[in-house]
């Protein structure tokens, strides 16, 4: 029997914010507390971040749909088969949330900060485009939540912002942040020195702030140039505001 | 009498997120709801685009504080004026809160977006930090409201995204186009000849989406190639996603 459109379920992917519960937005809220099917990423072994966030908000008769992220770290990303090992976790998420759809069931999918800004949810939502109902629930970035907690107005008038990767090499890193106005760097982890030395050989390195953990619970801001350098956590990110145009 | 720190009221700046009032967080929602003084930005005329987002949600009882921004449309930025009647202005509103603190009441002053991302309450904040008590409130930015609503994952992997004002000058704002993965363009209003043909020569215009008035009524999404290059709203935005790497 052929389903029609009407009759499928809606995959909504939720953004659930930086990290505090009542970060999230009222409609992820509603969500959360209303949906059957819960479904959200985790490490293998892990409760998930996402799932964390949730916590004691879920209908006493939810059903829960964690989608384990398979263990590559032993795979080089430069490797072909992690890509190929990656492309088929999704391409199984993927289908199992289309089948619920098609069962007519909704779909909260639970994702950390905002579900486009760096999210696994958008592996999802290429497969899916097209072949069920979706729709984005935005959410509060976690760089908003960093700025927040540490007190830094980010961006003024004309500033350009840059959001840059520490992973990325040497050279381009350096280059963005020598040209920006106001800076995030994102996934800094093991990565840090090789941040902190751009910063400073562009001048920065003293209005920039190491934020840990920010609107959660050991969240903790501090001038990147008294950091110890020791690796820094998951839930970490760099800030160096803008000095546009004041009044 | 002196007061102690302890007496005075709290000033929050509530990011009200994109414009949808169910975007707002759960915090902003309770702290529009509850607090009695509210502060919000606006044109001298208008209800204001803050003001609209919350209504029917303010209490009975609400003290209202409009912080009307003087009329600057004649003064050209580069104006030494300029920048003199809006530090005046911002300076007025600082003092209004603080006496508001200092006689113990909590204040809301309402900010669309996400506070600390281009809004006029840093202006505030730069005055206020240290002489009362402040919190941010982080909001949903509007950027994350266009990407929601044209559904467009927008950073992946390694993908450095670009957040580039309209109004800034042909040479840069084409430089800086040329190196970003993703971009986004915000206040190209009567810009958005300027920065079409900049995307264009970077070859980008092919991947460039216009979003007027996301989440809000009116919203409306569009290739910017197709659109008929009369100005666009103050609620607007290009969005341009990135192509790191995906799996």
């Amino acid at each position: 029997m052929r389903v029609t459109p009407e009759a499928k379920g809606t995959i909504h992917a939720v953004g659930l914010g930086p990290g505090a519960p009542d970060l999230m937005s009222v409609r992820a809220d509603r969500l959360v507390r209303e949906t059957q099917h819960i479904a959200y990423f985790r490490k293998v072994g892990r409760p998930g971040q996402a799932r964390s966030i949730v916590d004691g908000m879920l209908r006493p008769d939810a059903q829960e749909l964690p989608m384990e992220y398979p263990i590559t770290t032993e795979i080089p990303v430069a490797d072909p088969l992690y890509r190929k090992t990656l492309a088929a976790f999704y391409a199984a998420g993927a289908t199992q949330l289309r089948a619920l759809s098609e069962q007519g069931h909704d779909i909260a999918v639970l994702c950390e900060g905002d579900p486009m800004f760096f999210g696994s949810f958008m592996h999802l939502f290429t497969r899916l485009s097209g072949a069920a109902p979706i729709r984005i629930v935005p959410g509060i970035a976690g760089m908003a939540g960093a700025t927040a907690a540490a007190g830094l107005p980010l961006v003024w008038g004309d500033d350009t912002l840059a959001v840059l990767a520490g992973t990325m090499p040497w050279e381009k890193l350096a280059e963005r942040i020598r040209q920006a106005d106001a800076l995030v760097v994102m996934k800094c982890g093991r990565h840090l020195t090789k941040v902190r030395q751009a910063l400073s050989e562009a001048g920065r390195l003293a209005d920039a702030w190491l934020i840990e953990y920010a609107t959660m619970p050991g969240e903790r801001v501090q001038p990147l140039s008294q950091h110890n350098g020791s690796p820094a956590p998951y839930f970490s990110l760099i800030v160096v505001p803008g000095r546009g145009r004041r009044s």
